[in-house]
């Protein structure tokens, strides 16, 4: 008996093994489509907060840390104070604000945490300053959600006619 | 004897379950010193590669796959044909490519397979032609090493003087 009971006991100790290590890094398509939707809905909210003026709701989008930064033309920008700094420096009113929209959302996965965004984003300023570009995001999940905890956003010049 | 035998079979079993989730989920910074090194190397090969002219070796730093992407000015480039298309475009000859330089390299780790790559970019194209800027890079770890999977690259003017 104590033998069969030794191999049950391995059995049962497998099988903990089997279901811990699954636990640990499953990532059925049912949650990855959540998370899809869960980073889809900051990039959201922020086009929002943008379109309602509100610059300092847009960057709640963005991780509020002294470690998010922010690359571009001008280089890299470190800390949340820092990118917002920018953002109400290149878009001190409404009229510079435009109307934004995202566009052309790809979110890929790196791991249960973090997540690569491609997008294009594009300020309707008529009649005739309208702006727009690409951008990569890296969000991760913090304790609050999904943030941005890096943006590499550039312009990219309209296709000469 | 059985209720003594199955506590213990409880505790082998919950051992094993701590032991398969601290192995699965373990990132000692011993292997991230290790990974980051590796990361690093691949840089440093890509360097090496383009100040020796060689841009078909200096492309064997990216994920050799239709779904690398490459953004900028440009807008984004999808896969590692067009990567090389692009290189091959802006950077025709030696004096074209000018002697290249990566500083300031800052590895985030995103999860065990992934990590984030700010840096800079510098070539060199005495007497006046240097041009420089920033990139953001994310490294995946596929089964030949890491690789970047993608590239934002941008130009940074000098600052006025």
């Amino acid at each position: 008996m104590r033998s069969r009971t030794w191999v049950g006991c391995g059995l049962v100790a497998a099988a903990a093994i089997v279901a811990a290590v699954v636990g640990a890094t499953r990532t059925p398509a049912q949650d990855r489509n959540a998370e899809r939707k869960a980073i889809e809905q900051v990039l959201l909210e922020q086009q929002e907060a943008w379109n309602a003026g509100d610059v300092e709701k847009f960057m709640t989008g963005y991780w509020h840390s002294p470690e998010l930064t922010f690359s571009g033309a001008g280089g890299v920008r470190r800390g949340w104070d820092a990118v917002l700094a920018r953002y109400k420096r290149n878009y001190p009113d409404r009229a510079a604000m435009g109307d934004l929209t995202f566009s052309s959302l790809e979110v890929r996965f790196l791991g249960p945490e973090a997540a690569l965004v491609l997008g294009q984003w594009h300020l309707s300023r008529p009649p005739d300053n309208d702006v727009g570009g690409v951008f990569s995001l890296v969000f991760q999940k913090v304790p609050n959600g999904w943030r941005i905890i890096h943006d590499h956003t550039s312009i990219v010049p309209p296709e000469p006619l």
